[in-house]
């Protein structure tokens, strides 16, 4: 063993390794991340209320709070103490059945149990996919704007990614022929993420049927991020893309996390949808049993709640959560249209975002969208997110799905706040 | 884009690639998927119960269930509605801070809450170490015989593992010498798992100095797995490996998973002891952070739980799991001298298992440990682990948490299986 112990042995001790930029990819930009960076300039004299428009997660509102049977299921499932054990590496088989059931009803065949995996969350789904998704020179197709998560995961597992654009002049539909110009032999996959964040939009039958047939005739697959399915409160229904899985395989992430308003449940899964078995030679099955031998699970007991969860909630507890995020959305698309710096090209119907355009010109002393939402924190404590943290630079992501009062409040100081800093 | 749509059109889906070995390692070893291949031969139509002797989770026992403040902490806090929202990405900061006062307990120096990370058990602590510290060509020692998770989730991230031996006839101590011939340039690390597992031994005060000492000579750092930390009930103290901080920094993994009999509820931590900075120029608490960043996280109502679980829990509850396992380890100790063809060199001490050394020429027909375990499955409705899992053939892995009837039982009738296959 070829190493100089003298020093070792008199000096202090000194790892001889140091981690840097070379096994670390450029800090990881996540929604978390920006959010806290933006919230820095938060003025701690400022005796307003905080208004947090920057995050999905309205579980902090009393309206949003979740259905009964939710808690009830959870706190039966501890106080049994069945579930304090280990719990299989895909899931609890009445968990992944629950789920298989639950997703089979908007599909016209049937999963079963097999074709379900249950995650911590949706992330974790993402992070199951892009990690075995993952070879030497490959790359993935991600959506612009999108979500930073899945750039962060795809530079964790060196897997290169190219992106297509959504198209603000067109509901915020996907560009199919930048897909295909992006596209090349080493794509693996697409993602798209509907209902969508954040642009808040319901991509249509048709659009759906459009994107299956483009990942068809490339040959790739089409990885559904519907963390925020069946949150659509507009016109477009919510059509999940395992709709047409016989026309190409779909891999569909999802969770309870939005629809039940419940994301530090940490409860998901990743289901496959594949009903003429096209990925039997593909070797993808068993790459997500591999990695799922290995990773990280969620709780037991919140697994056990799931079925009792996913049969019992109401569709009148669904209805209403569509109902406030339908009137805030409603709120938040008529304020804007208020103020003259920002444009809304499309009223959001699903999820809980909207996409905004900044028009600088219009501004005084304001340089770019992460100036602007600084600013706004400091001078009126409303926290927003600056689209260059997801792909759109000058655009912001502002969420509605907050309680009406605190919506309007944040929208008002803003208006304030633009009308400050006009030119 | 250079691609053949043609085909495409026309033809089935079909993905161009193929998932094979050349991404994903050979299949990953794990305890649980070895208990669940020696199930598979279990025979249906035995009437017996079936002893599982063969996994840490003593959870389904009616006398392991865990203390009435967790369960209740846990449930108080779903019921509360208050975190059902996403948590921070190193964890709430009361629960790192209830868990840096935890662990400071038994430390000559105070941990504080930016020395801790929480993670979804210590399963997830361990993924973080790994994934932090691989690089190309670097190495990490292991013990052997030791946890295959360790070489598992080292092979995901492309880690060399090197191993250094436990020493039977040394109480299960470590080959010191060993770890100075593994080690070269290239080591980053060394893992340590006290209270031990497979072995159920207890590292004595000196042993631990020297480990450290032996570290800080390689410039290594030291990675103590603690899971089933203070699950010690024979002569020797359990001393956290934290004490020789000083001497080299220690990574300390644990979990309230044994502890508190909860494996299920995934709420672990990875605690940072370097009282002397000496990790400052490392690099390792950035890549730490960056990782967590972007991995997934427990859920928020259990991380809420903990400090009311820490401070709560009495000695009461400890000592009586603690007198269980010390029964259950006696009546095992006492029922292996009676089976010939396996030796057992130190009664266990602490942690859930014990090792014993097969005989196997004293056996008819017995080809090696699998075949040992299968056939007893199969015979006698027994399981337990053959030690090849653990990088010991033809050694055996015996857990002693479980109620003493069964226990009993099923030492028994390994017994009656070593006789009707005695030559």
């Amino acid at each position: 063993m070829e190493m100089d112990l003298k020093m070792a042995e008199n000096g202090t001790w000194k790892w001889r390794f140091r981690l840097d930029d070379v096994q670390r990819p450029a800090c990881a930009v996540t929604v978390r991340g920006v959010v806290n960076t933006v919230m820095e300039s938060l003025n701690q004299d400022d005796g307003r209320v905080v208004v947090q428009l920057g995050r999905g997660d309205p579980s902090a509102s009393l309206s949003f709070r979740t259905v009964a049977v939710a808690e009830g299921a959870v706190m039966d499932m501890v106080h049994s103490a069945k579930y304090n054990c280990y719990a299989p590496a895909y899931g609890l088989l009445p968990t992944r059945r629950a789920v298989a059931e639950y997703l089979s009803r908007d599909l016209p065949y049937e999963l079963s149990s097999e074709d379900v995996f249950i995650t911590i969350g949706c992330a974790q789904a993402v992070d199951v996919m892009l990690t075995v998704l993952a070879r030497p020179g490959a790359n993935i197709l991600l959506p612009r704007p999108g979500f930073p998560f899945y750039e962060a995961r795809a530079a964790h597992s060196h897997l290169e990614v190219r992106h297509f654009d959504l198209l603000p002049n067109e509901d915020w539909e996907i560009d199919l022929k930048g897909v295909m110009d992006a596209a090349d032999e080493n794509t693996v996959a697409m993602v798209i993420i509907n209902p969508g964040n954040p642009c808040g939009n319901i991509f249509s039958h048709q659009h759906l049927k459009e994107v299956a047939e483009t990942a068809r005739k490339l040959g790739i697959m089409v990885i559904s991020d519907e963390v925020y399915g069946h949150l659509a409160f507009g016109s477009t229904p919510f059509i999940p893309m395992g709709m047409f899985g016989s026309i190409v395989p779909v891999l569909t992430l999802g969770s309870i996390s939005k629809r039940w308003v419940v994301p530090g449940w940490r409860l998901g899964w990743l289901a496959v949808n594949d009903p003429s078995d096209s990925l039997k030679d593909s070797g993808i099955l068993d790459a997500i049993k591999g990695y799922m031998d290995i990773a990280p699970n969620p709780a037991t007991f919140i697994q056990a709640a799931v079925p009792r969860i996913l049969e019992r909630t109401t569709d009148e507890f669904f209805s209403r959560i569509n109902g406030l995020l339908r009137e805030s959305a409603e709120i938040c698309f008529e304020k804007l249209k208020d103020i003259h710096c920002v444009y809304c090209p499309k009223k959001p119907e699903g999820s809980m975002f909207v996409m905004v355009k900044l028009n600088l010109p219009l501004l005084d002393g304001i340089k770019d969208d992460l100036d602007f939402c600084t600013k706004l924190a400091k001078e009126e404590s409303v926290v927003i997110l600056p689209g260059v943290a997801l792909g759109l630079k000058n655009w912001l992501r502002i969420t509605f799905a907050i309680e009406t009062c605190y919506l309007d409040d944040g929208l008002e100081r803003m208006k304030v706040f633009c009308k400050r800093h006009a030119k």
